[in-house]
């Protein structure tokens, strides 16, 4: 109620009851007068606009059971992973999220981003096993059953891969093709810190060497102060267990860090005193700045954001109102604010945050907006709770230079045309 | 991290370091001394457990876009909606959530409950419309893409059916027997007094009749004012557009109302003066009471509580730490306090909840508990912000007599046996 309450407020500078039937009206007709009530949507004769009735309730719908497993509709067929061409299978291939056809915060499972680098291996729950051993007073293993014996919790927390989106042409089209691997989810697990107590840390214990049960056996090293901080063994997503994709049955979860240092399929967790400087450590998941030096160990992903509606590949219907939406996030806890520039980046507008606001979780933010029909830019800018504020591309560019490639958290524009056709700012 | 922390308080009256190698030990092998490293988990020779690498590891798994809408593991086979046999397809068919199954408090959509009385129409949204007439200035109908044009919002709530569960045995033997019509998602849509206002209310305007575009044409009577305060237009559920079983492309959501007020493939909104006594308020959905005068219009759905682990069909491994959770839910509001008994009935502790605490949304309680192996009887008892306690069967009973169907939220004990199965205390 209170939220409905604060989109009024914001609303009361727009047109507050002429959404659709302002100076430019753009659909919701009105009624041709004389038509009052029920009788008049019963005399059905063609078609299935109002007031006849539609074919669909003329006939007995699909039967109960008829999905022991729920799909979405038909006529949602298009709404599936965005998955890149060309794109080595088991290197670098990777399936987005279709960010800009989603709603809210919550990723539904079977819209969750993907990336692996050996494929998704099926594992039966009843032969998986998760060693701990390293510098730990008792090394044990660990059953799903024993694993599911511990303390619980759930939180909602985003996942987002450090290479999203790269810092060269081209980016792609969509909000999908720029961020889409990306996405938000409910998690229940264990809190990695129980585990670790169960076994004994000992002393000089400073990193955690997490190892994934696939065939490429991808291994990153975390610092053990995450790992006694919000780290989870996580085996469920969104209520259910989580989907092969992400690591079913058993992941690990470091909220705001980078998404390949939550390793999937977990099998082994390895105390030591230094880091392993793993294959996708050091080959990978490093930056090259332009003084030659490596960036090692880039682990938060900072905070960003991007408008998801309108954004590149959607057409403006017509000019008059519309509402500006999209999602903010950032690894170093809450998002603050979100600024809207709805002219090129002149002037900056503060959006409406969605409640409840969750740390290292997407948080949904809106404006309301009358496009005036005239071509323009519009860009959204995202402040987290450190007062860290989402930089430009050029700013990005220009501290890191040519051969940067993981983390561009950039402000990415979108050019509206006088036809409404929206595309990549930054392309153009 | 908040949470976590508080989680530790919780259990600091347990066995801090000990939930699997307490006095009685169930599971989670200590390894064989001796063994030190990764070195040794390459060593495999037979098998899949530790040390050994498992089979899935030495060959790719299945690559990307083999699921370009990502499916559960097919381990999870079992994990579907639970369907009663011998109900009447088209008056009384349910499907329910496997509740005792899932975690948290979001309801994957594949998983959501699903109640119909006409079954289920396909709906093209490019051809539904939604007609808004009666006691208004400007009688509408709106296109779906009108609809998407207006200022939305995204809420956590829970969505429940009036008959869950039934007041005479058979009650069922599990939480998704007796409490399964019972689901939570985010939902996103248009805030139900936006789309009033641009219609323009008249005096007089004291009901909206709310009617569905399936086979059952559904149609309850809604009181102005929810229509005026947190009702919403909705048109996704959990970030994706609504699944056809739950009314796509558009219901009508009543946070807190009985589920089928929540009017699935909203078609119409007639503003009038009176209810419209249709037949899913006057022969279903009303209440007989015991001096034979009928309830109606009983729309919130009270506070009620049930532990969906351990629960009915499930079987305590052994003796020793065990986490007990559940979850709880209010139609008025937030809950309050959840409280746990573990022997009959006769003491009651304070469950931690998780947090975030929202609205009319479902939310996780958990206690932690060392079973001692000995027969007995736990059950949970939620109480919301307005100080209402969930009652017990028998309360219920006294006041409604025989005759009364819908609305029992009483409390529901399971009864855990020596061998550590877990039935229906009540029925037993």
């Amino acid at each position: 109620m209170t939220d409905a309450a604060d989109a009024d407020d914001d609303l009361a500078t727009t047109s507050r009851r002429h959404f659709l039937r302002g100076g430019a009206a753009i659909g919701g007709a009105t009624l041709a007068t004389g038509l009052a009530g029920a009788g008049d949507l019963q005399a059905a004769d063609t078609g299935n606009l109002p007031p006849n009735v539609p074919e669909w309730m003329k006939v007995p719908g699909d039967p109960m059971g008829s999905q022991l497993y729920g799909m979405p509709s038909p006529f949602e067929k298009n709404v599936i992973k965005n998955i890149p061409k060309n794109l080595p299978q088991y290197i670098s291939a990777s399936g987005r999220t279709p960010l800009q056809d989603l709603d809210g915060i919550i990723t539904p499972n079977g819209l969750f981003y993907e990336r692996h680098h050996g494929g998704v291996p099926t594992i039966d729950p009843a032969q998986h096993r998760l060693m701990l051993h390293g510098l730990v007073d008792n090394p044990m293993i660990f059953t799903m059953e024993d694993l599911r014996r511990f303390p619980s919790e759930s939180r909602i927390h985003f996942l987002e891969c450090s290479g999203n989106p790269v810092y060269k042409k081209p980016y792609g089209k969509t909000a999908s093709d720029l961020v889409g691997l990306l996405s938000c989810a409910e998690w229940t697990g264990v809190p990695l810190k129980l585990v670790l107590r169960e076994a004994g840390l000992q002393a000089g214990a400073k990193w955690v060497v997490a190892e994934g049960a696939d065939a490429a056996a991808l291994t990153r090293s975390i610092p053990i102060e995450k790992c006694l901080d919000d780290a989870m063994l996580v085996y469920s997503q969104n209520g259910e267990r989580l989907r092969p994709q992400q690591g079913y049955p058993l992941r690990l979860l470091l909220p705001g860090f980078e998404g390949n240092m939550n390793v999937k399929w977990l099998r082994r967790l390895h105390v030591t005193a230094e880091p392993a400087y793993s294959r996708e450590e050091t080959s990978k998941y490093t930056d090259l700045m332009p003084d030659g030096s490596a960036r090692e160990f880039t682990f938060y992903m900072e905070a960003k954001s991007i408008i998801t509606r309108p954004s590149g590949g959607q057409r403006m219907a017509a000019k008059g109102f519309h509402e500006i939406t999209g999602i903010a996030w950032s690894g170093r806890g809450k998002i603050k604010r979100v600024e809207v520039s709805v002219d090129g980046g002149k002037n900056w507008q503060e959006a409406q945050l969605q409640e409840p606001i969750l740390t290292r979780a997407l948080t949904r933010f809106r404006l309301p907006w009358h496009w005036d029909g005239m071509p323009t830019v519009i860009q959204s800018r995202a402040v987290d709770e450190t007062d860290y504020v989402q930089p430009t591309l050029a700013e990005l560019l220009s501290v890191r230079g040519d051969n940067y490639f993981y983390h561009n958290n950039a402000i990415w524009p979108w050019h509206i045309g006088t036809d409404g056709e929206v595309t990549n700012a930054v392309n153009a």
